[in-house]
């Protein structure tokens, strides 16, 4: 698995951006860790899907990229996958319900995806996402479930530990899994032998947490949560590398969320999404277990809607 | 001057950060232009006032860093002044209005300044600062007409040019206008031999605007701007340096300042304060001058009121 993670690098490379790692003094001090923030949230589409969806591109065949693409999403996987068939010319379908807001819908148009439209919910989602594939032959790519996919946003933490070799624990927030998978498989050939992996996820959207204390995957009870790239689901494959490799998952409370970003975004002036603040909130929470330690947080994107932000 | 720009860059640099240059595809492919931004937003205490604030005290002598420094401000070189000074452990008063936000009041304090009270006024802020020196013997230290004031903040474009030695344009913000001496100083003795540095103003407070048309300091005739750092007013040392190495000082409207900062902060993913914005407004602006240019914005800093954003 080492050698198909460094290939992968290799060859999205040219279609991403080696992001900056930051540092804050003042979170630092405050939390008694050494702390280091690698920024996907200047990743291109910003956010970090952009590598994994590459990946899932580049691993098309010829026939296969002819016939394009299709996926279901109404979120930064969206925009990402339309930026990536854009990069390499491969025709890219995005299944949105029609209730998605224009500023997401415009996100895909711009890199030339186009968006065929569902009724807001599940059935609908994957009765046209059958259709587009039954009429077109487009291959489907899921967000996070997807071998592929978890390979390429394996990337953020291999450049990460590439140059912070010593980190001692890596935090990423959990929606789909595909992100916390991909670290866990980074940390685990590229890490040294003790680093261990930590995951954040809402309280109002705990299918990960309870799933890893049940041995088997459990769905969201609620998915009212701040957080939005984190109300999706775990799946199977994704699933069992989470379980091997992902030491603990904490669960935290939309005001800790909040006031984790707005820590982000006053201290180090950057912009970051709910979801991102969710791995900064859990290591503010759990403080002690991380004292003293070389931290690596993977601050997922920064797609926000400036018109509504939770600081009020 | 050359020498004395270079000795302050050395002087000061243990107590600065060297901020970070970034790009956007996106506002290059927008303006047509070769874009680079120095990100002061990401400079200690939230913007480049450090680097003029610290190189002044460093220049006292050793009496007068005994007795300490003064300055009245609401604004970033209150916190600058206050962080320059616990640096080198000298004493430091800042007279500020009574009014001041307590966030404001609470960024001196932290950095163990002391805050002497005065009225809202102009009257009142010299005497209770005259008073000060009366009494302490305190140096008064001015936020920008100060000859190593400004030398200081010339240390932002000196490591602008370094980085980037081919940059045709300089374009900074002008409040009190230190910045743009300071960058003005920098690109006659760092730059190329054609560059030419720009001054963003908003209509709302253009007495820099005003004073270079009219050969002479004039005064603002308001100040209500939502850059609240370009309030202030030029000053007789700055105002010669100006009028000698400042192409010319383009003015733009309230909706213009707020549009620019809010398209750094959705397209960049860094947060920047309004008068930074102000700098990126009159490239949109005169795009057509800029064309095809390589063109250096210094983003002046990133402090920000989080709870009362123009973005509604």
């Amino acid at each position: 698995m080492k050698k198909e993670l460094s290939a992968c690098h290799e060859a999205i490379k040219p279609y991403i951006h080696k992001t900056p790692i930051l540092e804050s003094k003042h979170i630092e001090n405050f939390l008694g860790s050494d702390l280091y923030f690698k920024c996907e949230n200047f990743q291109r589409a910003g956010a970090f899907k952009i590598r994994g969806a590459t990946n899932a591109v580049l691993k098309l065949s010829e026939e296969q990229k002819r016939k394009g693409v299709v996926t279901h999403s109404s979120g930064n996987f969206a925009q990402a996958l339309a930026l990536a068939c854009c990069s390499v010319n491969v025709k890219c379908y995005i299944v949105m319900p029609d209730d998605a807001p224009l500023v997401k819908r415009n996100a895909v148009i711009v890199y030339g995806g186009e968006i065929i439209n569902c009724a807001p919910n599940l059935e609908s989602r994957e009765r046209v996402c059958k259709q587009v594939i039954d009429k077109t032959g487009a291959t489907f790519i899921h967000p996070s479930n997807d071998i592929n996919v978890i390979v390429g946003q394996s990337t953020a933490a291999k450049e990460f530990l590439e140059a912070e070799p010593e980190l001692d624990v890596l935090i990423t927030p959990i929606g789909g899994g595909g992100l916390i998978a991909g670290t866990a498989l980074a940390a685990k050939h590229f890490g040294k032998k003790e680093i261990e992996v930590y995951g954040g996820e809402p309280f109002e959207a705990d299918d990960a947490y309870r799933s890893l204390e049940n041995g088997k995957i459990e769905s969201n009870r609620t998915t009212d949560t701040i957080a939005d790239g984190l109300r999706t689901q775990l799946g199977d494959i994704n699933f069992p590398i989470i379980q091997q490799g992902v030491k603990a998952i904490i669960r935290v409370r939309e005001n800790e969320i909040i006031s984790a970003m707005r820590l982000i975004w006053e201290r180090m002036k950057i912009i970051v999404e709910p979801s991102s603040a969710v791995a900064l909130a859990l290591l503010i929470k759990e403080r002690p277990v991380f004292e003293d330690k070389k931290v690596g947080i993977i601050l997922s994107g920064g797609n926000v809607d400036l018109d509504n932000l939770p600081f009020y």
